[in-house]
């Protein structure tokens, strides 16, 4: 796997309002993959809130690429269910949000997400996933 | 209350991230508010599937206008936590979703949102939701 | 289908502990299962309310009766993933657990179940779950 | 903190049912708690495997000591949601169920409970769950 790839597959499978979100493949491991979100008032509410919309999606976003890069490539999936908890709130910075792939059976992966402060480091919403393997 | 209203609440209190989702509030009444996502090819993936990331931010969003219906107005509030099942999916038509409070205390509300085809009327993914009341 | 053999289901597929909770199926329609939790001094905990963790355990039974119900038999299967939320206390009562099927496709069944006390009638738990069929 | 008063607030504060687990506290530090889910009978079904309402159950009481060792001290609280997500099976061997304070604020707490087997250490269950400091 590469961060090319990755990057690459964000235009390739992701619906142009979620490429809006300007997300950037930041790292991988064996254990999952770290995306940025940048800082951008279009995601922000008044008073310059990242709002949880966006959270959500870069995080269900940030999951598909976890499966990409565990797989090795793209598997046709669907997420079938997702749980987010909104910690605190997060302004004036990017975020980091790093998923992992915690167990992956035939039919079946689960995955957790965590999303944090770029510059603060502090943890801002967590995320645990199921899809559903095509 | 009334309709405008409530679709007034989507410029002054989202981000335009969320509003170039384009929600159109179709109806409320003492339980609920109900909004329309219209067919959009901005949300669609490769084949035409309106995005889960769609679902997600509409179903959030219009949780939020049920708590300024149920209130009479807008409180401030924040999304303690969203749980998302995507139980099929959604093509070629608008979605509604409805939204609905289902107990709001003191410091915390809950609802549940349904997103059904608005064409077919099938439940295409359901939301239970938990708000803190600031 | 009918009672008895929903009921017989407690005992052969259930756990001694979860057999302790005394469950009664109340009654059942093509769409679930009604399930009576007896109000039981060893279900509360100091103050007299029934604990979450019976409402939890009651609410994952109830769904397995409504998925033999659905398919006319018992399938194996298992709980992928159950969200619980908790509206309110429940004390010196019965609880009622409505459990029903709200998808159910080839590989995957989506739940909702909602808890109630069986004299006020008012929603004190909810609970929404996805089934792997196996 | 100390073992003592951790392992003191299982008879004091959970309903018999709850006792019945069984449930051991086995470690401590400034994350969260441990506690041991020995291998019983009553608590399986057919097959052998340990029951997903048994895993709930310990899950939630584990993060309630969680937040006796987080504070110090018991304050009253109420679980408002639990997200249980069930990755394989577990037989055979008792569980260790790791709760861990992630974020504690003035009315909100946040924990993620991951329960593995005793002996190969493979995580069985996660959870994720909010309460209330009342």
């Amino acid at each position: 796997m590469n961060i090319e790839t990755l990057q690459a597959a964000l235009p390739e499978y992701f619906a142009p309002w979620v490429q809006a979100l300007g997300l950037k493949v930041d790292a991988f491991d064996q254990h999952g993959v770290t995306l940025r979100l940048p800082q951008d008032d279009q995601l922000s509410r008044a008073g310059g809130m990242v709002c949880g919309q966006a959270m959500m999606a870069a995080a269900d976003t940030a999951m598909v690429l976890a499966l990409i890069n565990h797989f090795g490539e793209f598997r046709p999936c669907t997420t079938v269910q997702m749980n987010s908890s909104f910690l605190k709130p997060l302004s004036k910075q990017d975020a980091l949000i790093e998923a992992r792939v915690i167990r992956a059976g035939k039919s079946l992966a689960f995955g957790e997400i965590d999303l944090r402060g770029a510059d603060d480091g502090k943890s801002v919403s967590r995320f645990t996933t199921t899809y559903a393997l095509l």
